[in-house]
């Protein structure tokens, strides 16, 4: 088991620990509980970083805008109830050679 | 081990092994070799739809837009020479409470 | 009065008078009276497309993504019974040269 | 002629007589000659809260967060170079009943 290995279930356990905390002083406990939309407005504003970054030529810029994309799902997973481990269970769902291209497929078809 | 580890790591080695695919019928591939901006405007698209899937309460649905967009994080970093690795263990990086919070810290410095 | 004035307006009219169409046949039907989310998407895409070109270093692309994304807002407006000229007022409160930075000084001091 | 008329033409003409300016005083300045990523990730910002302002109930706040995307769509087009006038002439050409469906169909052909 490598070093990475079940760093996404660790990082939730933390997001999770800081539920009860002070949102003065924990961005986390901020994220749970304050507005909702304080949370969700990050997604769209991190994605569009991870989208720049690549256009900047990707290196440790989009490894860092990954980074703080992936952790903003984790909150949003978090306050939902929810955890990586069901996304992770999704995409080895779909890890299948055949099934990404059935998902390919799927939008294409719905024009999505 | 649990069956959940490393599904990011072997997600990105099918995605590796697409690079030499045909565009035509694989969708990794097109991502892949295509037009750089195709794969980019499905960050941003599926950054919103899991926004939206939010909004009407979280749940399977919010997972599998998680999915949607972290799996078009990996096909980006592919193309770039990176590895979800390497949004790991930043990620790891910032996994002490201190790590999280110091982050949060800088981002409200800089009016990020 | 320039042939550009009242574009806004004229446009919201036509989106207007697409409310009773077939959703089958009118893309704008579709948008007005189909699932909320299916138009609301379509503002982050847009907006992401806009972003990519500019980092494509603007022009004719640029004015085109601005044209898409512009329009959709249009049609989110008249889903909700609003009208461009509510957000032209708006701008145009903050015109004058105070307004435009004092709202610049109000984000940067909520941090947002 | 009414008082909306040609506010966003206006508005442009204050965002170039800010060019000059410095950017440790003017917001228009620092996102008109600053970092390109900087003004680029706030278009990508206020699209996300457009859509949340939507999902909120549309009303003054979707009107306010489309000022704020139009705005910064604004700066965008005054920093290669365009206008307002450009974006309302190709929306005025699509505004044909024809023009806009014509669109539609060819947004559903290539499956964007």
């Amino acid at each position: 088991m490598n070093a990475n290995d079940a760093v996404l279930a660790r990082l939730a356990d933390v997001i999770e620990s800081r539920r009860g905390g002070d949102p003065q002083t924990s961005y986390v406990a901020r994220l749970l509980t304050g507005p909702e939309d304080a949370l969700l407005k990050k997604i769209g504003e991190e994605a569009t970083e991870a989208v720049l970054a690549a256009k900047a030529g990707g290196g440790e810029r989009l490894v860092a805008e990954c980074a703080d994309l992936w952790f903003h799902c984790l909150v949003a997973l978090a306050r939902y109830g929810l955890r990586p481990e069901h996304v992770l269970a999704e995409l080895q769902r779909r890890a299948g050679t055949s099934g990404i291209e059935e998902k390919a497929l799927r939008k294409l078809r719905d024009g999505a």
